[in-house]
């Protein structure tokens, strides 16, 4: 990814709090020449493994191990419009955040395994004393029907674009911007990693 | 894509309308047998054209015309809880939206057309009575460090997945429960799109 030098993320606590903050991703790969997308939940566990699984009718589930695929998370965004800085000479643009994880993916075929990991899945968005998987056959089998997997990313690229490069008013002056036509989320993000 | 058929929308018009509600997209292709995203809005025009513009420092810059891309627009998306809807026997997933566009990329370097481009971009971010990109050097000197192109999707894969295939009354139910939480966003969506 294009990360010029203000919008490079390199510290791991704030990209792994936003791969938790925004774990729904995009996976990535070529399957005989041609590029493939799944969208879907991919979730970083504490010991650093990301999980993430594909229906089994999805060609993904099909992928050879040993093929890097390419994971994207993506946060929040917001076009800017120049009527929003302090300073006047400025142009359109896009404010984004999205971090890229390339790796390889590896099947999990141990169903006492999966069926773990579906558990603590669920307690992870339904809360501890949440909704909970029946530890039922009809819930078991519908491990039938897809395919789990475990990623490691081996190298990860992380970009936060918003206006890092321009001064300290401008930068105040955008967020108001953004509040002011009500994308409070790309507000509130632009705040917390300028430190405005 | 995977999709299956409820989820399937085939209507150029509803599809069209979706890009132009979310233009913000991001452009795959393999570069030197690695995968590489971009992300950066993306505008359709009546002609059938899409535009959009690299970094001239982006790797994308230089991608050969040949070469097939994947441009993917994605919409509103939420999680779902089994607790949202009406029936018992359901598991947690993820509702989303996605269009993907296959198709190859060719670069624009008529000066005259890029600078039209640009102003009719402007208009259509800021109004026909809004912000005017200045007719100014400095503002022209600009497109010196973009690489504009235009795109036209050859095959186009279209998915929204939001509970079609199930009974009415757990579609309602979700609807209230994605208001419940906030997410407003999923809520018109799905509402919209499944006629409830």
């Amino acid at each position: 990814m294009y990360i010029p030098e203000p919008f490079k993320i390199e510290d791991d606590k704030t990209i792994h709090e936003f791969i938790s903050e925004n774990p729904f991703a995009t996976v990535i790969s070529t399957i005989d020449d041609r590029i493939e997308a799944t969208h879907m939940p991919i979730d970083r566990f504490e010991d650093g493994n990301y999980y993430g699984h594909f229906a089994l009718n999805n060609i993904h589930s099909g992928i050879r191990e040993e093929q890097e695929v390419l994971i994207i998370f993506t946060g929040p965004h917001a076009y800017i419009s120049p009527t929003m800085y302090a300073s006047e000479f400025n142009v359109p643009t896009w404010n984004y955040s999205a971090v890229h994880c390339y790796g390889h993916i590896k099947f999990i075929d141990d169903e006492t395994k999966i069926w773990n990991l579906f558990q603590e899945l669920v307690e992870r968005y339904e809360g501890k004393e949440g909704w909970k998987l029946p530890n039922e056959e009809r819930f078991k089998n519908l491990t039938d029907s897809i395919r789990f997997f475990e990623f490691k990313p081996k190298r990860i690229e992380a970009k936060f674009k918003f206006n890092q490069n321009k001064p300290g008013e401008d930068i105040e002056s955008v967020i108001s911007g953004l509040r002011n036509v009500g994308n409070q989320e790309a507000a509130d993000f632009m705040e917390q990693i300028t430190g405005n």
